[in-house]
């Protein structure tokens, strides 16, 4: 059985992590999505919120599991005996960035490959950071997020309103 | 009339600001320069400082007009009929940022295009962050800011110096 | 009235082309679509070819019009009374390039801004070339460009298949 | 069982090729190597040397096979059910040409995901190109290729020089 | 003879550093490795500590000096005699920056180049931020930084540990 | 004394490689400014005009010297007794390529630095193949090459005008 981790921040979980989700579960028979509690900056969502909402946005795929970890991925990755990260690459800006990051971990567990995949090109450029800034003007974002997620926005940030055109 | 947005901090505006300004201009028959209220950062200068400075620069270029805006920019260019909000593309560096926000701002309101124009090549490596930086050391930025701007770094640094060479 | 020129090959013309079309035509007063005489390349489509494709994907388009041009587009543009030159801009490679004419044409004509827009997001990765490579290999395109090209296509390549999926 | 599929020109066959091909060997229950038989340019190798070498220089790795396509490389993929396209992703160069081209197959078939692994650093500047160039002056590139690719340059193009330093 | 300044952060100075000082050193009669006093970020170690190992991990290399430096480099460079700032270039998100504050830095001081200097690929996605980062994590080092850093870091973190594999 | 080569097409040599050349000079004791032979495009300078081109553009620069090499650059820069080779590095185009080419030269050269210098901003998306083409539509080039290049290139293709504005 072949299990791959997809690590983030999750602050909240967008339509664009479970889009890369779904394809890596096309690949791995489990993937463990896993929340980063190390996190320097200050969060939206608590981990456990965050936690709790992935729970829910991703109840309905088999093989997907949701978790938490603190330290180096890759030790993590590796208590979990999972061959692969995955990671979400959706334009240029992330791409350096994700490169030293994959290559510093393979420097460190040469066992465990980095996997990118390419979320839709309608995700293209979306972020969990966006979508907090649109929540805090009172803009629906539920083209943007899981329900539970714009439900949760809802309740940290009132009404979001629909925009017409 | 076409009328155009163009949004920005200007902490403080550069001659690369006005040069996006003049071309602008060119095309539309108003453009609203508008400085964001709601900017995170500790400015150099105050919003009210940074409005007496744009409209001191600005006050010689017909249909240029200076105003400041919170919340989304979308919603601001619509309360001004506005059909394009207008930015300076200088790098690569620049390109996804502006683009990410482009692509969001058209799922907030698909009527109001993200028009962006190239400053001269003189000034694709200045911005206002360098020119605070040298003020700060005293270094003399007249090639780089307008005559009004010049004066207010001076009243808030000391005399800048012009270098040798 | 504000003329803009927006210069390009379309070998053939694709929906991608159109939206950049529509955004200028919302900026503008008229914008003439031209096709470039002197492309080094062996193209699919005939200059006539190209030209009588994209008569018919904008005759619904108020304000287009359909012209070819051969020699530096800035000269063109002069005859035309235009003060831009529109191009699409989609993702970095197209970047340095497209700042490379665009600084160079400043240089050669002042007065005739380049005025860079996004098409939408689901046109990011599309081009002309990759149209000609799919109906080369008797792949539906019909997503991907007006319907007068896609009967085009089949007159020059057969049927086209959808694909399951 | 988990098939991916591997498609290039290999011409030749690089070590960086063959490390990305282990990688995904550790992913994947089988990957075939599949080289592109409508390739425009001008080979050093002919197809058949080329699939030959590949042969040759994965014959040690348990589960890769070789085989060669033409057509579109998502209808090859799905005559072997695989579920994935393997690509190399060594740099910023790369990015572009490979999202564009994951994404036009995402749209020809969803349900094959491509998927990027990254060469070790010591190749990100390694190319079959770069191979040929070194090979065509008699330069020594057995750091760069499989002993068998080695041989057959040297057939070629005569001994190979070690250099100095 | 022939002096040049490489200034850096250097929090603390890792082999991808050194490695750019003897390419440096090659060329110019003298180079002198500047610690900048007036940087904004909180540092892991102060300024003597930083220029203390830098003078340790630099001492067996003739030619090499280390300093401190407050104000704009090129003032520094200038009291110097120096006719160069040399700056390592490793990736495409160094560039930019790099372009900018060489450019700033020529429009300071035309008489002193900018010299960029690749290091090594195996550094191309080290710095010291990552290298902070792992000893954090008390995970080995060794192979990214002089052994007096090492240690260093053992005593602000204990003991880092080798990994298998 | 310490001697470097700059080597290129220069078909025809611009200001933006003047630029370069001198500020090598300030570097070196000696440039040797070195015209590939085996370029494989079709140039529109034969490889003895381009010699010629360079030696009349260059002959008041002290310590600049213009040659021919076929073969590897690294090979040719060793029998000169060079320390480096030098590049000009424009735009993050330049960039990936370059750095290939450097770390190939390095694997095979390990003690030729490649050194990268910036040519002045208002050179940044200047090259000889745009000279090219503004010259074949009779376009002034004078702000762009040295007066030698503007009277082979009016040889060549009748009188340049200026234009307008």
């Amino acid at each position: 059985m072949k299990i791959a981790v997809y690590p983030g921040s999750f602050d909240p979980v967008t339509n664009g992590h479970i889009d890369v989700l779904e394809r890596a579960l096309a690949l791995f028979d489990r993937v463990i999505v896993t929340v980063a509690r190390n996190s320097s900056k200050t969060p939206l969502f608590s981990t456990d919120e965050r936690v709790e909402l992935l729970r829910l946005a991703v109840e309905h795929l088999p093989g997907a599991e949701v978790d938490t970890f603190s330290g180096l991925i890759v030790d993590y990755a590796r208590s979990k005996n999972a061959v692969a990260l995955v990671r979400g690459l959706r334009a240029v800006s992330d791409f350096e960035y994700e490169f030293q990051m994959a290559l510093m971990n393979r420097n460190l567990a040469g066992d465990i490959a980095t996997v990118f995949l390419m979320p839709h090109e309608r995700f293209t450029y979306l972020n969990s950071s966006i979508v907090r800034e649109l929540a805090r003007h009172h803009t629906d974002v539920s083209d943007f997020v899981p329900p539970v997620v714009l439900t949760a926005l809802q309740e940290k940030f009132g009404p979001l309103q629909p925009r017409g055109i």
